[in-house]
């Protein structure tokens, strides 16, 4: 059977979101159906503002709806350390940790040549530049454990040897929650050589 | 951390659809973000339209964009089989079994007077209405195997009664592909007593 022109371009539409298949585009479809036609609305207008209001901060490449990010413009964020993440959205995971004050810096990626991201692509010379009107102390790598990550890491890392900047990266270890039975073999070397004395 | 204003609108928008946490409300957020505005657009244009264009069906409720729905239109289903269901999507999960040719009835819900749903709210009399002019022979019942789907099949069973039709349901037994060991008594009783002889 065919659906209704507008159900079926409706499925067809949200079928090409991540995560979400025939059977959840369906779900979602009827549920869309069923609500009332202003909360439809909103949704759609919500979705077509995003891309058109949201850009990277000038500054940092975070996501924001102004020139310079929210972060960068508060004055209560620690002056001289910075955290350099691949993606806008690992701002928002480590804001959520609670537990860093300083400033960020989005490279816009991860080294990865077979996809065409080689370190021209990524903003390291835009991070330099903020080494010195920022006065920073301190580089945090909070790239992604795996093979893109560390070669970026190393790629961030050699381009600041000679501006005298600490540089740093998170602690490998084992998550919070997980198994000891279920960690890797990697993770639990990394483990082990990051181990710190109790109290 | 505050998100940026129009990302936190379609997040809190986002988060109202069913099946859809914080978390996933985050992944698609950030996956509208990154495409083509293009794109955005077409699924805003579609979420918005759906509700503008799709309506009930007037002869039996099942959703359509023209005033009669394609099944009841068709000249090619089968006349006098009638399959009683509860909600318009029940209509698209019986198509897609290529094992019926009549033609549907949605009642528009299940006899649940806690949730304010008695006789009078669902299609009843309507599907009265049709039994002449569309020579039904055969009502079939296919409505969930639930204590409201029961008491909605008896409530319809005993409104046709006086109308000289069959009354049938659709057989209670194993789910394809579901193991014998975790089917539920209920499910075990049905299939026996509904058991086929073989060949």
């Amino acid at each position: 059977m065919l659906y209704p022109r507008p159900l079926e371009a409706l499925l067809y539409e949200l079928e090409k979101l991540p995560g979400v298949g025939p059977k959840s585009a369906q779900r979602l479809a009827f549920a869309l159906l069923r609500r009332d036609a202003q909360q439809n609305d909103d949704l759609a207008g919500a979705i077509r503002d995003v891309k058109a209001k949201i850009r990277p901060c000038e500054n940092c490449g975070n996501y924001t709806d102004v020139e310079i990010c929210d972060i960068c413009a508060s004055p209560k964020r620690e002056n001289g350390l910075l955290c350099v993440v691949a993606e806008a959205r690992d701002v928002l995971a480590i804001e959520n940790s609670n537990e860093f004050f300083g400033r960020y810096h989005v490279l816009g990626g991860l080294f990865n040549p077979l996809e065409g991201v080689g370190p021209e692509q990524l903003k390291i010379s835009e991070m330099i530049g903020r080494l010195g009107p920022e006065h920073v102390e301190e580089v945090i790598l909070a790239l992604s454990p795996t093979v893109e990550g560390e070669t970026t890491g190393s790629l961030v890392a050699r381009a600041l040897e000679k501006h005298g900047v600490k540089v740093t990266q998170l602690a490998r270890g084992l998550p919070f929650g997980g198994d000891l039975d279920y960690a890797d073999q990697v993770t639990i070397a990394g483990a082990l050589r990051g181990r710190r004395e109790l109290g």
